[in-house]
């Protein structure tokens, strides 16, 4: 068995639900999209139902079947990207919300599925999904005629507290729904973090969920252990992997470890990150390559049979920095390969 | 139906392989690991078994079950992790040959499956898997007394024609199997292409299969078509998608697509990319996020329904050097969502 154990902890998503949960009077849903960050849409959706989410968000169509299978017919599942061509069989058959993002969508919605529930999508300023202040002033009178289950936009800097786009986006969207009496959201992670008035009716946590920034408060939800497949002394001068990139200022003892960028472990990462055993940092050594990478493990007492990657100590924006991106692409690119471990609350 | 469409072209990818069958009267074999580059292990194996491959690699036993329901009970499947605690049954089962890679494995799969076929990894300099020298000296007469099926080993500058690790490594794969009689390998697709000198009995080819370099006259195999949603106008002075970071400078016309980070489009690609209508270049606007891309559509005469990021003009190495990496990780962070049409011969 050389596949590395991708654990996940579904207790620490409750937690982590729960805490963000308790920031407010709000409805607290879940986004589950990109198959539940990576995590596995189906495990994780299926958690939060049993500790009271009720609705989950995807970003297309196609993830929603999965999500309907594990959290009961009561649940509202909501799809980002709306109503597309060839989506209308997937809504009606398994009961999802699309989030209309254009009158063009509109249209099809209602010419399609008359009397089947939808949501509307604004642009608030971020000019990536929702229908501009200008259509939505056109179709609003019809839209809410609808009875549209909720109504929402999204913040483009709500990591950034600070941001002046911020306050500028929560000004528009109060504009653009004042009077309206359907339920309204606008908040993801950060922006449940920005404080009260900007959770409205219904929050949407995503990252913060798995354990990521900006929810510093956050437990870790993911740890990773890649087996050991066998270890080598080595002169000074030597060098490891691909393109001699790295070179032996001693003798050392370098440990080939079963995982690569092919699992997620993403190349960029090189050589600032370090694995773990019982404590102890052991630095990645040369390049990391599509399904090993050689380890210095010189100051380990004894040789490990695994090393972990992700841990307590190191978490998922940790290696993100050093891969200079953010954690959730960090989560979303994990492989296929994985020995999948669900450890329940 | 807003997922995007991957299409796997299995017909360049015999053309790839037939090519590098052509360079030489060795033995061509196939690398199919992490689950066949990312495109598919089954469908891409029993395509080049088709063909008339007979020898595969896979990077863990795990890998092995996929590729031998396609192969055919006469092909032979490589383990290059070697024989793992816990792998047995794998390589009982599903007759796979573990490459044996140090002499602690050797004693395993001795003492667990005596009369099992394996092969033999030297390390001849890249310090990542095999026996080292004088392990190898070790064991040498008794390893070929159990009639190993290969003896392999890896070069970690084949890519670079020029480096001279290429030459000391081959210097010493031929010191290290000096009168042997086993077959021998030791070229991937860089070693094909260093000459007939590095192909020895069989050659393992794996990147130039899929169209990626340094096999600079492969067949391009992957293009990859995402669903535009929703078309809007903005003015001069607004930005788009996560942190503000690109601001139209005249008034434009944004596309957003369906796909992101989640789905492989690695996310330092960012801005320096752009996608194809038509021939029509199409940048890229601000960050890709996980399910989703701004792009400048302003270019074109209609709205697209669709964009192509990959075709055969952009190919797999272009994005990846947007990306500051390599085709190989282009391909392998493939993610699950695309719809996956595979073209035939």
């Amino acid at each position: 068995m050389s596949t590395a154990k991708l654990t996940i902890d579904l207790g620490a998503i409750l937690t982590n639900w729960r805490r963000l949960n308790s920031m407010g009077p709000s409805e607290t849903g879940a986004v589950v999209k990109a198959n539940g960050y990576g995590l596995g849409a189906e495990r994780v959706a299926g958690a939060l139902a049993s500790a009271g989410a009720r609705s989950f968000f995807v970003a297309v169509a196609e993830e929603g079947p999965a999500v309907r299978k594990v959290v009961g017919h009561e649940a509202q599942i909501y799809i980002f990207s709306g109503h597309m061509v060839g989506d209308t069989q997937y809504i009606q058959n398994h009961d999802l919300i699309p989030l209309i993002n254009s009158v063009d969508q509109l249209i099809y919605h209602v010419e399609l599925l008359q009397n089947h529930p939808f949501g509307i999508q604004l642009d608030t300023g971020m000019n990536r999904l929702g229908m501009e202040p200008k259509e939505w002033q056109a179709v609003r009178e019809l839209a809410l005629q609808l009875n549209p289950k909720l109504i929402m936009s999204h913040l483009a800097c709500a990591d950034d507290r600070e941001h002046a786009m911020n306050v500028e986006q929560h000004r528009l969207f109060l504009e653009l729904t004042n009077d309206v009496a359907a339920p309204k959201s606008l908040a993801a992670t950060g922006g449940i973090l920005l404080g009260k008035d900007y959770h409205f009716d219904l929050t949407r946590p995503g990252i913060g969920l798995f354990g990521g920034l900006p929810f510093e408060e956050a437990k870790p939800v993911v740890s990773l252990d890649i087996p050991v497949i066998q270890i080598r002394d080595i002169k000074a001068g030597e060098s490891v992997g691909y393109g001699n990139t790295w070179t032996a200022p001693t003798p050392r003892k370098i440990a080939t470890i079963s995982a690569g960028y092919a699992d997620g472990i993403i190349r960029a990462m090189g050589s600032n990150t370090s694995l773990y055993s019982a404590g102890i940092q052991c630095p990645v050594v040369g390049r990391i390559s599509m399904d090993l990478i050689g380890i210095d493990v010189s100051e380990l007492a004894a040789p490990p049979t695994s090393l972990s990657l992700l841990n307590s100590t190191q978490r998922i924006d940790h290696l993100a920095a050093n891969a200079g991106t953010i954690g959730y692409e960090l989560l979303t690119s994990f492989g296929g390969r994985y020995k999948r471990l669900y450890r329940e609350g």
